[in-house]
Formats: C-alpha cells, sequence, structure tokens
C-alpha cells in the first residue's frame, strides 16, 4: 500500500477545500455492499457535490497515481464497489436528484446518485413508464445501474439498462469530464462514447449524470402462474406465449420445485395457488394497452397451452392482491437466504437449449462434491438468465460450488455474469465466458482510458 | 500517397495466396457509394473468403502502415467506403450467407456480407421478424448496417441496428480475430467489446460475422395518412397515439407539404387521398398482436384525434394497396431526386419541440442566401429525424447549404447524423454536435485500437 500517495492526496484535497471524511468517522455504508463478503473501512470517503468536485478529485488523485473506489448504492453483488487496501471511496451520494423530465422528448435527466425508485415514480406521476426494476430499486443509484448495466424482471421486453440510456456524463481517471446528455433517440455523429462507460463497473470512468428514456405507460397487467412438468415445457410455453401474444410478454420467471416450495414453506403468508406439486413452475406476466382485450388474449393463450398440454395447471391473477402474492413468491428469494448463510449466488446466463442439461449436470456434481448441498434454481429464462442459490452453510465450501458452477457455465457456452457484473469476486473465472483475445482488447482499453489503473482497480478483468 | 508501402502489400498479398483485383480491373462497384461524390478507383480491391483471411490481410496491411478502405453493400450516405488516394479496398462481399437460425433463442446469425434483406426474408418464413428495414434493404450489407448503426423506418418502436445485435466478431487492425458471437440477453461477464465496433463506420475494426435478436412476428399493422394544419398538431398526435396505443406505433413519418405534394405531382400514380391540401402529413404505422382489436383501438384513437381537432383529416388504408399507396409517397423520394442533382441530403436530429424552430430558421436563412432553393422536409419525427433534400442545382452552393443547415443544428443543440452516420463527408461538421473533450476521446480510442491510422483513415474523426 502506498500511504505516501494516500497521504497526499488527503492533504491535497482537503487544501482545495473537499469535504473529506478519514478514519473512524468513515460511515459503516462505505465498507461493503450486498454481498457482505471482504468488509474492509476505505482510507477516506470523498463526498463531491458537483461533477466539477468529482473532476477535481480524480484529477488529483490520477496525478500522484492514487486507487479510487467508486461508490454509488452499495446494492452491488459482486464487490466491485468494496474498498480495497489504500484506496480512497469517491461517493456519488450528494451528486442526487432529478433534473428534468421532458415529456415531449419522452426522457428523463437525473443525477448519478439519484434512487431508481426516485426516478420510477416520477415517470410514473407524469403519466410514464421507466421499464427497470429489481429489487435493490429503493436504495441502488441510477449510476450504479448504468456502471453495471443491471438487468432485472423486465429484460425480456425491454432490454437491460444499456437500451434505456440516451445520454450520459461521466469523468475520465485524469478529470476530463466528457458529456453527452443527448436526449435523441437517433444520434449518429460519431463514435457513441456513452457505450464505455455502460457496464464497464466504473473502471473507465465516474458517470456523473445521465439521460434515460420513457415508455408510454400500459393500461393492462396480466399475470399468472403456471405448473409445468418439465424444462422442455417451460420453454416450449414461452416460445408460445410470445408469438401469440405478440412481444407483450414483460416477464418469464421461472421456478424449479425445490426454490418454490422452499419459498412457499418458510413463509406464513405464501400459499401455492396449487393442490398438487410440479416439478416447476412459471410466473409470466404480459402488458398491453387495452385492458379487456389483452385480458381475453392472455387467457385464451394460455387456455390453449392447457388444452395441449403443455402447462399443467394455470392460476390467474384476479386481483392486484393475486398478482402481488404470485410476485411474494418469486421474490421469495431475500427471505429464504438468512437460513442459508454462507451461501453461493450464481447468475449465469445461456442459450435455453443449454440450461436443462447444465442444471442437471450441476446437480450431479455438486450432489458429488458436497453431498449436503443445498441447490435452489430460478431465473428469467426468457432473458437466457438463470440464478442458483447454493449452500452447505460451510464458509470454506463456496470456491468449490463456484468452481463447478462457473466451470459448467463455460463449458455450456454460456456467461459467467448475466447481470450482476464481475466485481472482484468473478475475476477469476471470468476467462471461462471471454477469450484471451477479448480480455486482451479490455485491458488495451483499460490502459488507453485510465493508464495509471486508479478507477476501480483490479475490478472486472483478470490480473 | 506511399506508393512503396502499397507495393510491398500487394506483393506481400499476392506472395500469400490472397486473391486480389487491381487497376483496370478493379470494379465499378468499389469507386462510389450512394452519395455519387468523390469517386476515386481503389489501388486494389481483395476479396477474402473466411475471416482467417481477413485477419491475414490486415495484419500485412497493419506491417506495412497501408491504409485499407472498408467495402460492403457501397449503400452509404456520407462517402465512408469512398476509395481515398492510396487506399487498398478490403470488400467483404465474398463473406455471405446466413449461418443460423436459432428457433429457441429467436436469432439469426450471419457473415457480414449477407444482404438486410436475405436476413429479413430468412426471419419471415421462420415466423419471427427482424426489425431493421430501410430502403437499400436488398443491397445493403447487414456488416455495413451495424458498421453505421443503421437507422430506418421502425427506430420508434425498436431502436436502431445496435438494439438488435447480441454478438459480433470484428478484425482489429492488427489482425486479432475479436469473437464475441453471444447470443443471450444478458451477458454482463466484462465489457461488451461489440459496441466498439457498431456505429464507428469500420474506423475500429472489420466486422466479420453478426447475432441478431429476432422478435415474435406481429399479427396485425394498420396504417393511416393523416392531415395537420401545424407542428405543434403534429407533436401531439404523436404523444397521444403513442399513450392510447402503448408502445405499439412502429411509424410516424412526418412530411411537410412542399415534400409531399412534389412526390404526388412527380408520380403519374400517386394521388393524396384528400380532397383540399393541408401543411403538412403524418403516415403512421402501428403493429400488434391481434388483429380485430388493433384496427379498432386504431380507428377510435384517430377518431379521438379527429373529434379534438388535433388531425384536419385522416384516410385509414383499407387493404394492402392502400397502404403500399401511402407507402409510396413517403418513399417517393427516391423518385424526385433525379429532376434535384445535385441537391444536399441533411439527415439530422434534435429534440422535437426544437425542429419546427429549426425549420423555420433554416428557410429563412436559405431564402437569404439562394433565393432561388427549393428544401424538401421530412422525417421520422417520433426518433428526433428530419431530413432536408436541398437543391439550387449548382454544385457550388452544396457547401453553403449544408454550412446554414449544420450550423443551425448546433445551435439548436441537435447531431448533424442521425442515422446516415459523418464519413467523409461530415467530418468537417461534427464540432457542430460533439464537444473538443468528446473528440479528443474518440482520438485516443482510435489511437488505442489503430494506431497505425490503417482503417478507413480520414473517416469520421475530425482531422
Amino acid at each position: 500500500m502506498d500511504t505516501v500517495a494516500l497521504n497526499q492526496a488527503i492533504a491535497a484535497l482537503r487544501k482545495k477545500g473537499h469535504s473529506l471524511v478519514a478514519g473512524d468517522d468513515v460511515g459503516e455504508r462505505h465498507s461493503v455492499d450486498f454481498t457482505a463478503e471482504n468488509a474492509l473501512r476505505p482510507e477516506a470517503v470523498l463526498r463531491p457535490g458537483s461533477v466539477r468536485e468529482v473532476a477535481e478529485i480524480l484529477k488529483v488523485c490520477n496525478g500522484l497515481g492514487q486507487p479510487v473506489v467508486v461508490q454509488g448504492g452499495m446494492t452491488g453483488l459482486a464487490g466491485g464497489a468494496t474498498p480495497q487496501a489504500g484506496e480512497l471511496a469517491l461517493s456519488l451520494e450528494r451528486l442526487t436528484g432529478i433534473e428534468e423530465l421532458d415529456e415531449a422528448s419522452m426522457t428523463i435527466s437525473a443525477q448519478a446518485g439519484t434512487p431508481l425508485q426516485v426516478l420510477q415514480e416520477a415517470a410514473e406521476q407524469a403519466g410514464f413508464l421507466l421499464p427497470l426494476d429489481f429489487g435493490a430499486r429503493g436504495s441502488c443509484h441510477i449510476g450504479g445501474a448504468i456502471a453495471t448495466n443491471a438487468g432485472g424482471n423486465q429484460v425480456i421486453r425491454f432490454g437491460m439498462t444499456r437500451n434505456l440510456v440516451l445520454g450520459l456524463e461521466a469523468v475520465l481517471a485524469d478529470g476530463t469530464v466528457i458529456s453527452s446528455m443527448n436526449k435523441m433517440l437517433k444520434n449518429n455523429a460519431g463514435y457513441d462514447l456513452k457505450q464505455l462507460f455502460i457496464g464497464t463497473e466504473g473502471t473507465l470512468g465516474v458517470i456523473t449524470r445521465c439521460v434515460l428514456r420513457l415508455l408510454p405507460r400500459l393500461a393492462s397487467t396480466c399475470t399468472a402462474l403456471c405448473a409445468v412438468d418439465s424444462f422442455p415445457q417451460a420453454a416450449k410455453l414461452l416460445r408460445e406465449l410470445q408469438s401469440r401474444l405478440g412481444g407483450s410478454v414483460s416477464a418469464f420467471e421461472l421456478m424449479w420445485a425445490d426454490y418454490f416450495h422452499r419459498v412457499i414453506d418458510h413463509g406464513d403468508s405464501l400459499r401455492s395457488p396449487f393442490a398438487e406439486g410440479y416439478p416447476m413452475y412459471a410466473l409470466i406476466e404480459a402488458e398491453g394497452p387495452d385492458r379487456q382485450a389483452d385480458e381475453a388474449r392472455f387467457e385464451a393463450a394460455l387456455g390453449r397451452a392447457l388444452e395441449s398440454g403443455v402447462i399443467a395447471d394455470a392460476a390467474i391473477a384476479r386481483s392486484v392482491s393475486d398478482r402481488q402474492s404470485f410476485w411474494a413468491i418469486r421474490d421469495g428469494v431475500a427471505e429464504i437466504t438468512a437460513g442459508l448463510t454462507p451461501y453461493a449466488s450464481l447468475d449465469v446466463s445461456m442459450d435455453i437449449g443449454e440450461m436443462a442439461g447444465f442444471v442437471d449436470e450441476f446437480d450431479r456434481e455438486l450432489k458429488k462434491a458436497l453431498p449436503d448441498a443445498i441447490s435452489l434454481v430460478f431465473g428469467h429464462i426468457g432473458d437466457n438468465n438463470l440464478h442458483l442459490l447454493v449452500s452447505t452453510r460451510r464458509h470454506r465450501d463456496l470456491d468449490t460450488i463456484f468452481d463447478i458452477g462457473y466451470r459448467l457455465t463455460g463449458a455450456h457456452r454460456g456467461s459467467v455474469s448475466a447481470e450482476h457484473g464481475i466485481g472482484v469476486l468473478k475475476r477469476g473465472y471470468l476467462h471461462y465466458s471471454r477469450s484471451p483475445e477479448e480480455l486482451a482488447l479490455m485491458r488495451r482499453l483499460k490502459k488507453a482510458l485510465d493508464p495509471k489503473d486508479i478507477l476501480n482497480r483490479g475490478r472486472v478483468i483478470p490480473g
């Protein structure tokens, strides 16, 4: 650890009047993200109140080669914002607030530290939809969602965060402010520089502001929980619904029986709408512009799937509370994790055709290596995304679980991170999903934009 | 011109067995794109038949510092693929063909030289929609569409080409093959490298293969031609329809009266469905999953717009031939250009709120500078995109027209290229839309990926 650079940086920034908290005054929230792994207090925390201040801070740190960890809402699941030894933390929590909701352009502009939920609610109040949603909506920052290209429950219809970002402002490692606050759907005036900062987890620049696209709010939401007999039937159901509902499917969440029943058994208030148990369950949602017609079409599509035997049973939500109780089962993952700590959370993606084989092989290898392991599987299969929650309740087994899971993901030509990102926790597994040429190109980009490697050092790219 | 490097490159490539056409044997099609500007025959044309050959060619050229112009279907409108002095042309016309249509993943994979229309038809035959379409569909290559991030008529609903690209293979200037042929909707395994090659017009790498996302085919298409009294009314109509039709609006093409009537008057077969003339006309299309319900909703939405006075008159297409005749007016631009040669074609984008003022100011300044100029305006206003076709039929006036148009575009915080790209023709105007910091970052990227500046030298980034 280079304490000389650190002390110089702190002194220089104090002299320039930056508000800086150090030592014991640093709050707990700057130590660790949602993974609860590797907690380490940062040497000091900087909380800039303007993009100009962000630029000044980075210029000073870059001059001294002082590494900086960029922090948003600390809701990440890959250890990217967790401080490493010797790092200064740059928190964007004071860069907060909506700057404009432009109804004519159907855009919303905000500072990076604005929580997602604040944006969702502002959009809704103005009659629009911001189609980005996931569990951490209340505490995550929009800047972090963009930096990690967050996914969520509506990707099948609306895409990842990247697809919603029209404009961006970011600060490079050397303090250069790149302002590309575009509000237009079409803009081919040279390189689309904002792509450099989306999904690169703060390693190429610090996002400070953004413009997001809004969509018209939809009038109807149809929700159903379906019981299916096998993975191939589930995949067939997805394909049929996408065809019959013409692109209006906005969620297709598949839950394997182990997951489904553990959640149901755990919560007092949750129950299965089905009398029997089934191998898997699909939570399906479609949204459209016309309540009556949409509901009729949704029911007809499920009716045909039932008749043809693609689904074994189905329960359609008849009320908001029905809908909430179906989603409570899917979102119940948050309730059951406490009892499984420490556990390995895998967030992988692969072709739908590979999924059944992958899950089988994973279960087989897991049982062989760790006979008492519990493995719960669920996922957004329409987005190619599987989540696996695996636990022996022993910390020492985590690496074994990750090794098996990521190796098999690679063997099935999948991705070791579908939506959570790489951070520090998955860096060692990235080679399963990316070629040496791809990794070399990532290094070349990092070198070009951050030659002193001060931004989120040691994240994403394998050393 | 460095003829030493050129001759060495030609000799080295011949020795390695590459098929190479030089001198008078070079076909006309390698000289000029759709702009018909700056025709110059390339010194020689290379037509590799595999990605390995592309890699070998670039490695040789990079070693010698020999510049290469990348050529696809030669349908560009910015001079990007038109040879400059001393360049070798690298044509991808032999890298053609669909490699896979994966129904389960809803993806289509193809080589870069495959024409867009071939992909559209394959998707349709398999029951899918490839939502990318523009006039040059029959001759453009998909690689070129990706390299220029092409737009077209359906951007308002489905986005630009970028939004459809899931995977890409590209060759860097030094011959490194970057294969990221991903088929998954969610993949956050490190930097999304394909973004480097989308919309950068061949300056950072040569695209050789791609994976595109397919969507479910939609059952209904509703089309109408509406007469409106003013631009604010047209903008209001767009907003109302987007809200009432819940995101199913797939085209909103606005035509100013000068354009509309010139096209009608030009063609023997075209006629206006309206008895009177109006200040502007909107061609509107919505697509959905349910013919009967979609048509009823579409008619109801237009009925309300008529009652409330947002539109002055409307004609709904009752047959495929009605639909075709409405689109023939919009597509009639190709018919009238011959009589206006030479003309300036502007492809700009800006906030909808800026458009009316921009068109007024442009007309005023144009009339002052060139009193006999003809200016025809139309555009995809839902995508923020305006096209202006301006002519005095004198070549010497073109620069004056561009100067006025792009300066005013900058003043309205717009983009000097919405969808056609920058190429060589708009390089000198890029500064109206991008800041010095943005241009510097583009140069930094170019330097990192192509340090000898051999790929499409002198395109996009101002010198």
